[in-house]
C-alpha cells in the first residue's frame, strides 16, 4: 500500500497528483457523479461547524455500493485520504476535509429500499434524510425514533457516523439503540454486512462499534433501522421555574423516581427569549427556566405520568404548568425548541457545546457553566436534552472579533472539562470531529486512546478514512 | 512476548511448566485464591454445555482488579491461555478450558460497590449474580432488566461476556442495552475504564464491542448497569392455540402492529407438558401451543394493551385466554417457564439451540424445525422468547447412545442453518462458545470473520484470552 497521507498541511505531492486523481476517478464515476471544478467544490469545504475551511481534491458522489467500493479501492491503493459526507450538518467538523482529501458524498444514494412492517424495519440507503424515514411510514402509524433538530436535512449515514440523538431519545434511545444492520464498505473496497432484521448477531458487535465511529472504520452505504408504532397520543407540557437550578433539580428528581417521559427539554431564560422571539411558541417569559416535558400513550397514561411529574415539580416551586391544548400548539412548542440553534444564529455567532453529565450533577454544572462564561465576559444560552443529561450551552460571541472568538473557544473547552470532571463526557450526540479531538486527552488516559486507535487500525491500517478527526493529532498509533 | 499457546491437544511443554506456573501464581494470590489440586479442579473442567471436559492447569480466583491484572500480566508474559469464568452456566461452552489454560474465576469479586438512585445506576463487581442486583434495589422500587433463566446463579460478568437476554428483554433490551460502563483488564494487565454513568461516550463504542465478546477482548472486573423503576403492576396472561403455527403467526401480528408487551414467551405441546408436570403452573393441557404474554403498567394500561392483543389472538382462533388472578399464580407461571430447561433435563438429555429469526419467519421456522427433528427420528420441545424471535428448540435424546447424540447434534446444526437462511442468526443470547464456532462460516463470509479477528487481535495480539471459542479453529488470523 502506498504511504498514507494524513498531514494537515497542503502537500505539494498530493496537489501535483490532483489532476491525475480526478482523471482516475472519472473512469469510475459518471460525469454528474464527480465534482472537481474549484467553484463547485466550495459547498464541500466546510460543514455546520464552519470554524475551518479547505477545498477537497475532488468530490465523488457515487450512486451505488459498487461505486463506493470502487472509489475506496482506488483511494486505498494510492493512500488518498477520504472524507465521507452526508448532508454536511455536522456541528463538530466531522465532514470537513481538513487534509487534501477526496470527499465521498452519499447524497445520491437516497432511496428507501424496503419497508417491512412484519419485522418493523426499514432498509434505506445512507443518503436518505432522517425525517424522510419517518415520513415514509407515518401514514401507516409508524416512525423512526432518533430525531436530531437537523432531521429535515441530515442523513441516516451521518446519523450513524455520529450516533445522533434528538429530543425524543430519552425514551427511545439514540441511533445505536435503533440500528439493526448496515452494509459497510471497508477501506480497501471490500463490502461486508453487519447485523440484519433478527435480534443480535453471533460474534462481536461490530455494528455497535461502527455506530458513532465518525466514518473512520468504513463507509456505511445502507442501513436497516427499527420502526416503532406511533403512540396513541402525545402531549408536550411546559413547566416554568424561578431558576435554572430548580429546573435542573426537578429533572434529576423525575429521573431518579424512575419516571421516563418521551422527552425532557430544558431552556434557560436567554434561550426562552431567543426561541420565543423567533417561533412565537407561547413560552412563558416571566420564568427563569423552562422544561418541555412530553408524555405519551392513552389519555389515562398521560394523565397518570403527568400527575407524578407535577407533584415532583411542586417540590421545586414550579411557577407555571401549561398543558398544550391542540396539535397546532404542540407543533409550535416543538418548532420553537428545534429551531433554537438557528434562532440563536440570528442574534449572534455562537458555538454549541455537547457535553453530557450524570443527572445528579445537572444543577451544579449549569451553575458552573454560567460562572465560566461570565468569567470570560461572554453570554450563554442553555437549551438541551435534560432528561438524559446531554447539555448544549450556546456560547454567544462576535466572530469578527478574534479576541472574543478565542475567549468563546476557551470557555467551551472549560465547560467540556467541567462535564468530564463531573463524571460525564465530551459529546452526547454531535461527535468528536475536529472540534473536540484535543480534549479527548482530558477524557481518556493514553492507554484508552491507544486501544481505540488499535481498533481503528484493525479496520483502516493506513488511516485514510476521515484521518484528522476524533484523535489528537500528536501521539497517534499510525499514519 | 512468548509464543501464544492455543492448540487444543494437551501440550507437553505447557504441562511440564504446570508446577512452575502454579508456583508463580502462588506468588500473586493468597492460598485460598488459587486452586491446583486435581480433585479441586474438577468443578472447573466444564460448564452447562457439558459436551466437553478438560482439567485446567490451575484456577485463579482473584479478589480485586489489581489481582486480576497481576494474573493477566503474568499469563501474557508467558503466553499462557486464560479462560474467564463467572458461574459456569454457559450453554455454549464459553467457560470450558478447551486448551491447557488457567481458568480465571470472578466468583470472589461479588460485592455491590455503589447503588445510585439519582442516576439510576448500580456499580457491581463482575462476580455478583444477576438476581442479586435486582434484589439489592427491589425494596426501593427498582430492578435490573435482563433476566436469564439462570439468574439465580449466573454472574453479571458472564452476562456481559455473552450479552445475555431473558424473558423480559422484549421490552427492556438485552445486556448491551442496560450496560453503562465496565472496568476492563486488558490481555497485558493494563486496566481501562469504558463508559460510565453519563449518556454515551466520546470516541468509539468499545463498551458495546466488549459486551458479547465472550471474554476474548479483556476481563471485565466491574460493571455499571442501568436500574429501572418497577412498573405499577404486571400481569402474565396465558393464550392457548390449536397449533404452533397459529401461535407463531399471532406473535408476528402483535409485533407487526407495533405492540410491545414486556414478554411474549412460547411453549409448544411437549414443552407445556414437561413444564406443567414439573411446576404445576396451571398451564392448559388441551392446547397445541401456549403464549405467556406479560403486560405491565397501571390497571388501565394493562387492560388497554391486553384488549389489543386479545383482538389479534382471536384472528388466530385462540382457544384459551386466561389472566392470572394473583401474585402467587403469576409467580407459578414464571416458575414453570424459567425452569423449562431443568424440567426437560428430568425426562431426557437435550441440547438447546439459540437461533434468532425475523418474526415474519417464526411460523415457517417452527414448522421446519419439527420436520428436521422428525427426520432424525428424535423429539423436540420448543420453549422460547417469541417476541424477539429468539428460538430455543430443545432436542431430546439419550446421551448414552452415541448414535442418537450424533443425530441430535446434526439436527441442531440443521436448525441453526435454517435460522440463518431465514434471515436470522446463530445465537440470540447464549453465545457462540465452542458449540457454534464452526457454524460461524455459515453465517459469515470469510471477510466478515477476518474483520472480527482483526479486532480481536487489536485487543489480544497473542490470542491468549479464551482462545478456542467463537471462531472456527482453522483459518484464524493469528495464534
Amino acid at each position: 500500500m502506498a504511504e498514507a497521507i494524513s498531514f494537515l498541511e497542503p502537500r505539494a505531492d498530493v496537489l501535483a497528483r490532483r489532476s491525475a486523481i480526478v482523471a482516475d476517478l472519472a473512469d469510475l464515476l459518471a460525469p454528474e457523479c464527480l465534482i472537481h471544478e474549484a467553484r463547485e467544490l466550495v459547498p464541500f469545504e466546510t460543514d455546520a461547524f464552519v470554524s475551518y475551511r479547505r477545498l477537497p481534491l475532488a468530490v465523488a458522489l457515487p450512486r451505488s455500493t459498487a461505486e463506493v467500493a470502487a472509489v475506496m479501492k482506488y483511494c486505498h491503493r494510492y493512500g488518498i485520504p477520504v472524507v465521507p459526507r452526508g448532508a454536511g450538518t455536522s456541528l463538530s467538523g466531522g465532514a470537513i476535509p481538513q487534509e487534501d482529501a477526496v470527499v465521498l458524498g452519499l447524497s445520491k444514494m437516497n432511496r428507501i429500499l424496503d419497508i417491512d412492517y412484519a419485522n418493523r424495519t426499514a432498509t434505506v440507503q445512507a443518503g436518505v434524510t432522517n425525517l424522510h424515514v419517518s415520513e415514509s411510514v407515518s401514514a401507516d402509524g409508524f416512525f423512526y425514533a432518533p430525531d436530531p433538530s437537523s432531521q429535515l436535512a441530515c442523513t441516516i449515514g451521518g446519523n450513524i457516523g455520529m450516533n445522533s440523538g434528538g429530543a425524543h431519545c430519552l425514551k427511545y434511545g439514540v441511533t445505536t439503540n435503533n440500528l439493526l444492520g448496515v452494509k459497510l464498505v471497508l477501506t480497501d473496497g471490500t463490502v461486508i454486512d453487519l447485523g440484519g432484521k433478527a435480534l443480535d448477531a453471533a460474534g462481536y458487535d461490530l455494528l455497535g462499534l461502527v455506530c458513532g465511529s465518525e466514518g473512520q472504520l468504513g463507509i456505511v452505504t445502507e442501513a436497516t433501522v427499527r420502526l416503532l408504532a406511533k403512540p396513541e397520543g402525545a402531549r408536550p407540557v411546559l413547566f416554568g421555574f424561578d431558576s435554572s437550578e430548580e429546573a435542573g433539580a426537578c429533572v434529576a428528581d423525575v429521573i431518579a423516581a424512575g419516571i421516563v417521559p418521551v422527552a425532557i427539554e430544558f431552556m434557560d431564560k436567554p434561550a426562552i427569549e431567543i426561541c420565543e422571539a423567533f417561533a412565537k411558541a407561547g413560552y412563558p417569559l416571566d420564568v427563569g427556566a423552562l422544561l418541555i416535558v412530553e408524555v405519551e400513550g392513552s389519555e389515562a397514561e398521560m394523565d397518570d405520568m403527568l400527575a407524578s411529574i407535577v407533584a415532583i415539580a411542586h417540590t421545586h416551586k414550579v411557577k407555571t404548568v401549561r398543558e398544550c391544548q391542540s396539535a397546532t400548539e404542540a407543533a409550535l412548542i416543538w418548532k420553537g425548541r428545534k429551531s433554537a440553534f438557528g434562532a440563536t444564529g440570528r442574534i449572534a455567532d455562537y458555538i454549541c457545546m455537547d457535553g453530557t453529565v450524570p443527572l445528579s450533577q445537572l444543577s451544579y454544572v449549569l451553575q458552573k457553566t454560567g460562572e465560566i462564561v461570565d468569567g470570560y465576559g461572554l453570554r450563554v444560552a442553555n437549551v438541551f436534552h435534560a432528561g438524559d443529561g446531554n447539555m448544549h450551552p450556546l456560547i454567544l460571541f462576535n466572530a469578527n472579533d478574534p479576541e472574543e472568538a478565542a475567549k468563546a473557544e476557551a470557555a467551551g473547552n472549560d465547560i467540556l472539562r467541567l462535564c468530564v470532571d463531573a463524571g460525564g463526557c465530551l459529546t452526547g450526540e454531535h461527535g468528536v470531529g475536529i472540534e473536540k479531538r484535543d480534549l479527548m486527552r482530558h477524557q481518556y488516559a493514553d492507554v484508552d486512546l491507544a486501544q481505540m486507535m488499535s481498533v481503528r487500525s484493525a479496520f483502516d491500517p493506513g488511516w485514510i478514512l476521515n484521518p484528522s478527526k476524533v484523535f489528537p493529532l500528536d501521539g497517534r498509533n499510525a499514519a
